[in-house]
């Protein structure tokens, strides 16, 4: 397997852009990292395009101003896992010596309002009176306040640390400081979760030029290009219906989560242990989800996620940052984009290049994305 | 590179099923496909799912009965081209070494009706006055009769061929032979396209394993194994908006098109030429695009692709049998399933298993799909 580099990344800020197309917005997010990489379009050999709104075959309606070359361009979806899911085929091509260069990219643009179920074709989660993404994602909270005395407070300083960070990303959506009161206060959406505890669907884009090691050099400095130590796709396992997927509650002991399947193959692909990574990006469609994902990345033990965030070891400051971006609780998530939304803060970070919200000379990074519940996505990028 | 082959194929008809979800036709799919390789689910490492109308994560979905077993699934999509792209990716994975098992799968359950190219997010076609594919059909027909003086009588023997080969497919929607006149007085729908020389959108499921050679002889008899020769996608290659593009007239002689790089290509690696083929899968969705597919798959030169049809050249008696399952004219055209849809009839076919549609001991077949005008997929396999 060859090595494969980051060689550049863009990105479209996340948020809501009325009047201008899809296209337009990942065409700018290309066009970027294509510049990054120093790049020429004509030099892209395979193009992946993760959308889950957007019309079918976006990738070659994005990818067309740039004049047809005849590449292979190819949609990959995956729900919210659909960036890292790109980047994962893309990996690959370059590992296997397929292509020297390819592009992923993502772009989503979203309607207004909660995810139903339904939406995602799920009739009998509405039968059965969840009739919204946050219904789902309350449940779990309320079950892991009561395995492990999580708090409502805990959730509430996630959010608080998000809206700290986000403030200096000019990508993210949302960019000003929120108190714990007024998250407490915020509008209880489904108990116990609070409105400025949930992320916003949104609209907006990200890609990446991935290359060989070799090839990278030709275009870029590779000094400033971290490499894909690994990238994997995972689904749960488990032998039935997984209902609220990504939990692997006591109740609950067959199921083995996406996100822990994945983070431990991504760990042991790339050769290193949760104690490495410097930052983390991962998907905190809510504040709850956050502190579960702690765990499920092995951050911290099981049931000890709400400790990690009282101690403030995930804040830019900490021992392990998470989301110093402002995470999709500031950025929002434009599903097919936000995989690669994180991967471009991992790289910014990588390289010293993240401003305000830079943690201390990162080496090691990781992007997580979980689509439905049940397939998760992890990059480990290392300098 | 290791060498792939089509260890075992499935299919769903395709046709109206009301009541009956995406999901269950393609799971039938997909375990008639493991039926046929002898491939238990367990040993799949991987699994692509094509499908442009299923809502996200598909793939996960379907698969979600069968026990979830950790691996990565993917879902894959270029409109009427999503099952030779899933294709492709599959091969390549087997071909580099990532996998020795995986499966692609395509499944679609679409609205009834011509599809307008709004619902595929070309509002420009329908300002223009585009409002329905059918017209830009039409307009492709109108030009080759132009340039080439193809005949609208050719047309209607394209179709006459088509429904004579559906009544021995049991997976076709349309099982009636159609007389010449029959389809010539069928109802104009766009001039000079009948009704009854259109394909239908409809609903239905394929399948296929794919195995390293050395892999599939632990499963099955790899005699019966047609191997992946080659498993190619382009885009159109052209400096600019390709509008109606998957033509080459020359009017627009800088255009190349996605299917005759595609073919190309597939050729090249196959190490074959056009002359050695022995059946053909190609996306009729109108009786004119089969004639204009001819010349773009080099079946002979440009312009001649009507004499082939007066010839009978591409019956199943003749020297290149096209569509012997009937093609979309009688299958109907599930767009994520028909790519996979056409690989199973053409390893049905190179085993010797296509009953009374089966052409005369055949060695190589490939399929053909385009998506959108803009993306192609072809798949050569060989005994």
């Amino acid at each position: 397997m060859r090595e494969t580099v980051m060689a550049g990344v863009g990105m479209h800020p996340f948020g809501r852009f009325e009047g201008k197309p899809y296209t337009q917005m990942a065409l700018e997010a290309v066009l970027m990292a294509l510049k990054d990489a120093n790049v020429p379009w004509k030099d892209v050999q395979a193009a992946y395009c993760s959308s889950v709104f957007c019309p079918a075959t976006s990738g070659l309606k994005i990818l067309t101003p740039l004049g047809l070359t005849g590449i292979p361009i190819t949609n990959v979806e995956a729900a919210c896992a659909s960036g890292g899911s790109s980047i994962m085929i893309a990996q690959q091509a370059i590992a296997t010596g397929l292509y020297d260069v390819v592009l992923a990219l993502g772009v989503d643009k979203m309607p207004r309002g909660f995810i139903s179920p339904e939406a995602l074709g799920e009739k009998w989660q509405v039968l059965a009176g969840m009739v919204s993404g946050p219904m789902n994602f309350a449940l779990n909270a309320r079950r892991h306040m009561y395995e492990y005395g999580t708090t409502v407070e805990q959730m509430a300083k996630v959010s608080v640390k998000a809206h700290k960070n986000g403030v200096f990303n000019p990508y993210a959506m949302y960019r000003k400081e929120l108190s714990f009161e007024e998250i407490m206060n915020s509008q209880v959406v489904a108990d116990p979760i609070r409105r400025l505890m949930f992320c916003a669907p949104n609209e907006g884009a990200a890609a990446a030029v991935l290359c060989s090691r070799d090839v990278a050099k030709k275009y870029t400095d590779v000094r400033r290009c971290p490499e894909v130590a690994s990238a994997v796709v995972k689904t749960a396992a488990y032998p039935g219906f997984p209902v609220m997927p990504y939990y692997s509650f006591s109740t609950r002991k067959k199921l083995v989560s996406p996100v822990k399947l994945a983070a431990r193959e991504a760990y042991e692909k790339a050769g290193i242990g949760p104690k490495d990574l410097d930052v983390v990006e991962l998907q905190d469609t809510d504040a709850a989800s956050e502190i579960n994902l702690y765990e499920q990345l092995d951050l911290c033990n099981e049931g000890e996620g709400g400790r990690l965030v009282d101690e403030g070891a995930t804040e830019i400051s900490g021992s392990i940052p998470v989301n110093p971006s402002g995470g999709l609780l500031c950025k929002g998530e434009p599903v097919g984009a936000s995989g690669l939304g994180q991967v471009a803060e991992i790289v910014w970070q990588l390289r010293g290049e993240a401003g305000k919200r830079q943690v201390a000379k990162p080496k090691v990074g990781m992007s997580q994305v979980v689509g439905n519940g049940g397939i998760c996505a992890v990059v480990i990028l290392k300098n």
